[in-house]
């Protein structure tokens, strides 16, 4: 019985409806979560993420423990307290970042040694360390500390890197402090190997967890094998837990991946697209930078109704960017946040009532139009 | 008879409690104006601004001729429309700026030609191109060109540049279209020579303004010139319309300016400030990249109401700085701009009671006093 209360309320296909109960509210599934990096979703207030329909965000404990520090948040009272953001929050544990983005990394069997690339100073992420700083980050889903596996990688190296993670999974699993509406999900690992995805979603499974996510996905090996991927390990994995494709994705990896079953997401695209003049769109990818956007005095997408869209041409959005005014980057992240929200409402929906081949069909056919005619 | 009515409700010394009618609201004075120059007030919704308190913005004409261009704010239904603002806005006649940004500058009898440092192209700015632009633009306020004289100057370099300032106001004011809410200001230019400014105030009291601005100050002359100044140019000022002192200042100027009885002000101070990490309180101005607020959960000002001060601690807003986030300029900008607007409601609450010599000793007294004591 795990402590985060988790319903599957209606399936269509292989894709669900669902609801998970946090400590800090509920979130419906399928779920984007918008990430929050450094205790802020870039260039938006929480009220304004709030707004887009976003019910759970996700915190960097990579990013976190370097600076201002778990210790600090929790003095603070937690990470909601100190962004004030009171919905739930899921942290990832810092492994993926500190192979991306850390210096000097040394990976033994206790964890991994790395320098900060804020400061230069020396740092050890073990998987209790990572379940703890998580703690004192007061997140609501904890994940657990695994070795992203690299892409491409040999059969071999992906199995050592997959086991160690099992291995890693296992301390967290005994590290973290079960609280009612806190939980901890398990990393599934394996590259593009389906004998190593079943094995670490079996080993997972064997340990339990509050959820289960899939990671190594998105790191390079394009859309089919992720695809395939979902489909060889979905199916070992527990039905009445919630599944996380971690770092994904684009519009159509989300919709194609719910259509596999995955509850959940997280990704920086519409946030970092909207500091990069990028805006979603049911008809494909505005570059608002662009020259015919100048006297424009349409909204981004005539059909949407978020903050952006209800109160701004494509003009003076254009003309925001070519200003350099920091409002471009908050009206674009926030009319990105709600597209994908709207995404993830209009499948829900379409769960809910059986329709998601249609939702699909309709989805893909209006990507595939290209934006509206020109006024 | 003017077309934008300004009714003067109170008395207190030389200090006057007002309404002014805009075509887009109404404006109680004494009044600040946040600055959004280039058709946004930086890092601020304009939801956020109103929430501020901020019932007038400022539009700069020489940002908006340059980028988007006046004909396109036009066509996209003028500045309220296309910001997204929906209340009274000023525009400043472009003539100061070309003066301080523009490259190449050619000062003649007609106008000033010069370069656009956004792109090197040549404009020319005449006193009847500047109210046409500014007709465009949709300015409920628009503000007569005008040579800001530098500081310092002979008195006969003065005397030349003011009364070139005064055939161009008359030029402004044949050029300006009257319709009801939508005023034409006059400003006031002489340097610090009490006789030029005199002159200049009577001169453009004889061609008839809907309000009188006081130019050329803030310049470098120092607090004490600005008040002198302020003093010998005001009693020749007509008492039944608005009085406005450009590009001023800080919070103890603001105050000693309504003392001596100008009604309404601009300045980038306090969106400036919230974009370099500065924040205003009554016991003066914190930074807040300072370490001591590392570790602070008090709020910037813990007496203040506004958004920032509600919700956020000072230790996250150090976080967000050294973070470099966005989110950093948006609260204290939100803060200041709150903070300027709480003390021109107390100026106005003070007048309306006679209290404003009590409620200057007591701003004063805080302002000396210090930041209160560390946690």
């Amino acid at each position: 019985m795990s402590s985060l209360k988790f319903d599957v309320i209606k399936k269509d296909g292989k894709a669900r409806l669902g609801t998970l109960m946090t400590a800090h509210g509920p979130v419906d599934t399928p779920a984007f979560m918008p990430v929050g990096t450094a205790a802020s979703v870039k260039a938006m207030t929480p009220e304004a993420v709030r707004e887009t329909g976003a019910q759970i965000i996700l915190g960097n404990t990579y990013h976190l423990m370097l600076r201002p520090g778990a210790e600090r948040v929790e003095r603070f009272g937690g990470l909601h307290e100190f962004m004030n953001w009171p919905g739930p929050i899921l942290t990832d544990s810092g492994g993926f970042q500190v192979m991306s983005l850390a210096e000097l990394r040394k990976l033994e069997e206790d964890g991994v040694t790395f320098r900060s690339h804020v400061d230069g100073s020396y740092h050890k992420l073990t998987p209790e360390r990572a379940v703890q700083i998580q703690h004192m980050l007061d997140a609501d889903i904890t994940m657990a500390l695994d070795e992203c596996t690299p892409f491409p990688a040999e059969e071999a190296d992906a199995r050592r890197s997959m086991e160690l993670s099992m291995r890693w999974a296992e301390r967290c699993r005994q590290a973290f402090r079960e609280r009612p509406g806190y939980g901890l999900f398990g990393i599934v690992q394996g590259g593009v190997y389906p004998d190593l995805r079943e094995s670490s979603a079996k080993t997972l499974t064997g340990i339990g967890f509050d959820g289960y996510a899939i990671g190594g996905l998105a790191v390079g090996e394009g859309r089919e094998l992720m695809f395939k991927t979902l489909d060889v390990t979905i199916p070992h994995l527990p039905s009445e837990r919630p599944r996380y494709l971690m770092g994904v994705g684009k519009p159509d990896d989300l919709v194609g991946a719910v259509r596999r079953g995955v509850d959940m997401f997280d990704c920086v695209l519409p946030t970092r697209s909207g500091r990069t003049d990028q805006a979603f769109t049911r008809r494909g990818t505005l570059n608002m930078r662009n020259a015919r956007h100048r006297e424009d005095p349409r909204p981004v997408d005539p059909n949407c109704q978020c903050y952006c869209c209800r109160n701004y041409a494509r003009g003076y959005l254009h003309h925001l960017i070519m200003a350099k005014e920091i409002l471009a980057a908050t009206l674009l992240t926030w009319h990105n946040l709600h597209y994908y929200q709207e995404l993830m409402a209009g499948m829900r929906d379409a769960i809910a009532e059986g329709g998601l081949d249609a939702f699909t069909a309709v989805f893909a056919a209006e990507q595939a139009s290209g934006d509206i005619e020109p006024v």
